[in-house]
């Protein structure tokens, strides 16, 4: 890896003690590569990123429309939520209205992402069933679309399933990808979960960003309108869109993929860390973004509210009595091309 | 990174999804580097790898005997342990016959690395004070030191007291390094931690698993005598110990590090997996110490029993329906030198 990709580093007494290497792409609507790090052809999981591109049949087929879903069930649709109340308020909402039950809902349970919803969880107070997975609304969305189109609700997460195969077309729409050319995996939940170069997703989020198709429009104007639900407390994908309403669409995706569109600058951005690490991957994205904005429009990154989002930006490292014993931040840079 | 060196990967159907980089030395008690993967003179902070090495003045001027330290003690002196119960039956006689208190250990608090005992702290079913502390026991070997020399109890674990710069002779002692080539920082527990070139901490190993002096005998000898009391349950420093008594010595430390002395071989081994990830340290462990021991000496290599250990060699990764949807396994290959 030459000296100037970008990485996260935990440093201890000013010494580099564990290193993150992100693989970046940053790509216009048009599919010019404008900057990178590491490998942008970088083949992997795209995990939760997908989630936009996955809830795009929901509202296109019509079933939003015919189950009278709102903007926060739909931001849900799209969502990797932390179980917090808020979140359970809105699957409640969302399956009713679907007329399905939690029984349903093929995820599995899974420790809350919320520390505090996790230690009730640990305590006994809450047990965690699957209308508590942070996947939960994009399982609602999947079984919404088998009901609008009477197909059957059983094994709606595998990939034999209309449901999934509608979906596949919708990725491969966004992504430009032959649907061979993509990989298909379990998912953490159970759904197919697709594998392909970082370059298309940050492409297909570029393309999401500026589509003036009623669907995508719908989605993304959710999930800037309920930031809260994408994500949660304390989360960069929740802190940013609040922070800078209406700029930038993000999506986490597990083991360190992180998404966002930039409307504006009619960009997309796609990152993985390569070690999975998922304290690193909101560092990488806020310095990936900051960078892309400081080079392509320094009067729209000088808008950027990096000092609300300090917490996203650089973390100390504490030891057990709370000394700061080094520092967790973004290193290195993009490498643009000629654009 | 040439495709050859070790690493440990998650994949998912079939495609690696976390590549975790492992940087590895391979050196003989005479400073002959056998094997490497990575960079074997990667500078990085050693962490609780040292603590062998940190409790030799704790035996070697006279505290161990003059207290009656047992060899269970002794081999919690230089534990990062689990919390589990026997831990802390040893922690409490072992600050009872130094005569101090839990409030002098300077060590914080923090989560078990037991699991069980974990969710016994967040149900407020025991509360991990300083005795918890995976740790405890090479501060209360830190203090025994203090007691002994009639040096001051306060601030003992800060760089400038006596008890740490006896610690730093030792450490320059065994790694052939001078002080001014050691860095020194503070660690997870507030000691001071030691930063350094893999090689030499491989070095060191290699050294103390042979050394014929009684310090470190009688602690490598404590060490494989108790090693339930080095770690704790289903973690590799006690099950390699369990498994092939008196053949290996093994201590793991913060943020991806793993040393081994293997005598017979008259080598030592150290490992950073560079993004600290402490799930991969372990695999990579047991594969670097599989490759070594065929590569020179098949016969020992064919008494290893892997089959004891298959949870430190690949695991399955499954979804919250617990499907099996990738593995964790370490790969390549260390590279090997002309001896």
């Amino acid at each position: 890896m030459p000296p100037t990709d970008l990485s996260v580093e935990a440093s201890r007494a000013g010494l580099a003690e564990s290193v993150h290497r992100v693989s970046c792409a940053v790509v216009t609507s048009d599919d010019r590569l404008l900057a990178s790090s590491g490998d942008p052809e970088y083949r992997t999981w795209w995990r939760s990123g997908a989630k936009p591109l996955q809830a795009i049949p929901l509202v296109e087929d019509g079933a939003a429309d015919r189950f009278g879903l709102s903007s926060e069930e739909l931001a849900l649709a799209c969502a990797s939520h932390s179980s917090e109340p808020v979140h359970i308020e809105v699957i409640d909402s969302f399956l009713s209205k679907v007329g399905i039950e939690e029984s349903h809902l093929a995820c599995g349970t899974h420790t809350p992402l919320s520390t505090a919803m996790a230690h009730l969880a640990v305590r006994g107070t809450l047990t965690p069933t699957a209308r508590w997975s942070n996947c939960s609304g994009k399982h609602a969305g999947m079984l919404a679309l088998a009901k609008h189109h009477g197909w059957p609700l059983e094994g709606y997460q595998r990939a034999e399933h209309p449901v999934q195969r509608r979906i596949l077309e919708e990725i491969c729409r966004w992504t430009g990808l032959p649907a061979s050319d993509i990989g298909l995996g379990v998912d953490g939940c159970t759904a197919v979960c697709f594998a392909l170069p970082i370059r298309r997703m940050a492409l297909a989020f570029a393309r999401l960003g500026l589509s003036s198709d009623p669907a995508p429009k719908r989605l993304c104007g959710a999930m800037i309108a309920h930031p809260m639900l994408v994500a949660g407390t304390a989360r960069l994908c929740t802190d940013l869109m609040v922070a800078w309403p209406g700029h930038v669409i993000v999506k986490v995706g597990a083991e360190g993929i992180y998404c966002a569109a930039v409307p504006a600058l009619r960009i997309g951005i796609a990152l993985k860390v390569e070690d999975g690490d998922m304290t690193s991957a909101p560092l990488a994205l806020l310095e990936a973004l900051h960078q892309v904005l400081t080079r392509l429009d320094p009067t729209l990154a000088g808008e950027l509210p990096l000092a609300q989002l300090g917490r996203h930006r650089a973390q100390p490292i504490r030891n057990t009595r709370s000394e700061v014993t080094g520092e967790r931040r973004a290193t290195g840079n993009l490498r643009f091309y000629d654009s």
